[in-house]
């Protein structure tokens, strides 16, 4: 197994100022690849610092990445610390200088000294070009150990990853199998998951790996394979998730970079049927689920929000009397108005939520939390009553996810 | 200076399957409270990696956050590690079973064996409660270090740092007396701010810092003033936002945590107004940003979601030949759209919107990112068109912000 250290120079992410990108996204190719990361590990602009994680990572990984600290401003540290380190000295680097020339040449703008500073690099590089800017990009093969050196903004790193390194890896390692696949649940929380598969979890091969990954309202389990042969991998995890599904079906809604509204309007589009909303307590929030996703128009009609009680009378014509005696958060309410969306809509279902997302409006008989969802279709009404416990925004999200996911496995016949 | 590091274990982040937000938001928060993060590092799930980890940040930091490797299943080891590397041993911790079966008794469900496992903990870590979730988080003082262990769901972690966490540190280390305020501006870019308040910008004295964050549509500017007596320096920090207030007094919409949307509420409460949306491109978003602020259905009454042009017609009488001839993308389209949902919801103020978000819909004429959005009122029409050229959420992000910072300027008379 080829291991991988990932190291990011700057002050700007070691102090919270920017997010990280480039370190997720290097792992994910380098996981394609095969090649197992050990450790990502973030540093700021001191020579003392990067002399220090050097040594250290020489001793863990088979190729170590660098990004960041090759700004034309960054005053050389990297490159010099690199140079010490290899104990080389920094030249000028003919293929470096051409690009670099080039690269002011071509917007008509003249090379000034910082610039040409740039193409000093440790003799020991090897030079590999950076079409997107003017950073250079670096490999040397020291110490037994493979380092690249790549300059931290996203898109120039990312094209010299795609068009120079990763086709310089595959070439250099024989990197081992790895199979990844990620099954998506809604509807149940982690430990339930977890009792419900456990027979099977078991029982799973040693080459073959299970991880939880929850978040609000879902859990992904990633079933992770390592051999050999890519397509033998492939095939037994299938396998197991074919063993898998029974015990947890109707809680799937999907796999790997599957999103629940793609889902959800994939299904309505398969049933040639459209949908329209009316919102209370989820104002908004549901039908942006709806609409995030492109080509939504073939399904998605549009909605109502109905924040007050005046237009939930008005525009929705829920009667006086269900607003007055069992009140906007009720199952008459909701039911009244997801049929009256459907039908002023002219949608084949109609979805509608009404609850108290808070942190106020709660009462001894309907609590914080309290929450009531309908789906009108022709001739049928669902509701369903949840009791969520979050904060405002957590239970405005949980009302759209449990909505999506009552769609869901409306259209699936598996209420 | 107090030297923090920031340890974040899962393979999940260290294969790149989810991005690790935790950590800049940690780093961030430290920033502020003047503890200088000199590392960040990811790991596998692996007892070795974890184990020789702690043994390394021991040698060079005084505080240590760990986050992540806490959840209720099998794949979670950082508690056994734990109580390895502090020799002592795991047991029930009665505070931690209190708060985890209280948790599931809310939630009116039954305590699990997995959960109630939760609540074993090293016998040396100080308990700290996680209101949010059913992972303990840890404080440990061993090794002239601080130890804090928290699980890495964010929304758990954020809540457990800001009630509990942040008040130990402030209160165990002797940190400096530290500033913050943070001037907030909307509809100007980096640069345009940073040409405009240059002079200002250089004038400022050395204890008193300047920090550009940029995000999406949103420039926030960070003073940091450090000294020894905190009035004098809330004096000074306000006498430098005095100076630069008139330079940019348009874009500034708030401080520290003020939102757009909450500033946006409060004026519409200040004029004892209301407003309703007509959504087309936003879908959704920007009834959502008006709905997840508590209280605002005093001046929220609801919108129509438009999505498709027979809605836009039937429920929002705009004329078959404003659809026909001008298009739905267009200043006549909005213009009526807003006028409609102000008359038929009875607000004062009505908002609509409609644009090509993308990634599909662009022509020659109207190309992706092209957007309208109109403010209707009292015998008044405002329209605005915008050419954006971000991604689809981007561009329906962007059109709420612009439409909200419309509604503003206009509510200040400073349009």
């Amino acid at each position: 197994m080829v291991r991988a250290e990932i190291i990011t120079i700057g002050d700007e992410i070691l102090y919270g100022q920017i997010l990280d990108t480039n370190t997720q996204w290097i792992s994910f190719e380098l996981d394609k690849l095969g090649i197992k990361t050990i450790r990502k590990s973030s540093i700021g602009d001191s020579e003392d610092e990067i002399t220090s994680i050097l040594h250290e990572a020489k001793s863990r990984a088979d190729v170590v990445f660098i990004t960041g600290g090759l700004g034309p401003t960054k005053d050389d540290l990297t490159k010099k610390v690199l140079a010490d380190f290899f104990q080389c000295s920094l030249e000028i680097n003919e293929d470096a200088l051409n690009d670099v020339t080039e690269f002011f040449l071509k917007r008509g703008r003249e090379l000034t000294d910082i610039n040409r500073g740039q193409s000093f690099l440790p003799t020991k590089a090897q030079f590999i070009p950076n079409k997107q800017g003017t950073a250079p990009c670096m490999w040397f093969d020291e110490f037994g150990v493979i380092w690249v050196s790549m300059p931290g903004v996203p898109y120039e790193m990312k094209a010299i990853m795609e068009n120079e390194v990763i086709p310089k890896l595959v070439s250099h390692f024989k990197t081992p199998i790895i199979y990844h696949k990620v099954i998506k649940t809604i509807g149940i929380g982690e430990s339930y998951l977890s009792d419900l598969i456990q027979d099977w979890e078991l029982s799973l091969p040693t080459h073959i790996k299970l991880a939880y990954l929850p978040s609000l309202g879902i859990v992904k389990l990633r079933l992770t394979a390592f051999g050999e042969d890519i397509e033998k991998l492939k095939l037994e995890v299938e396998n197991q998730i074919d063993a898998l599904r029974p015990l947890i079906n109707s809680y799937i809604f999907g796999y790997n970079k599957d999103e629940i509204s793609e889902v959800v309007g994939q299904l309505l589009l398969n049933n040639k049927a459209t949908i329209s909303l009316a919102e209370s307590c989820t104002g908004g929030h549901l039908s942006h689920q709806f609409t995030q996703v492109p080509g939504c128009s073939e399904y998605f009609m549009g909605g109502a929000i109905s924040y007050s009680n005046e237009i939930k009378k008005n525009i929705l014509k829920v009667s006086e009397s269900i607003l007055h005696i069992d009140g906007a958060v009720s199952e008459s309410c909701v039911s009244a108005m997801a049929k009256s969306v459907r039908e002023k809509f002219k949608t084949t279902y109609g979805i509608a939520t009404s609850g108290i997302a808070g942190p106020d409006g709660g009462t001894n008989e309907k609590p914080l939390g309290t929450v009531w969802i309908a789906l009108a279709s022709e001739g049928e009404l669902i509701t369903r009553k949840l009791q969520l416990g979050g904060n405002r925004l957590q239970n405005i999200h949980m009302t759209s996810l449990n909505s999506l996911n009552l769609i869901r496995r409306y259209l699936l016949k598996d209420l």
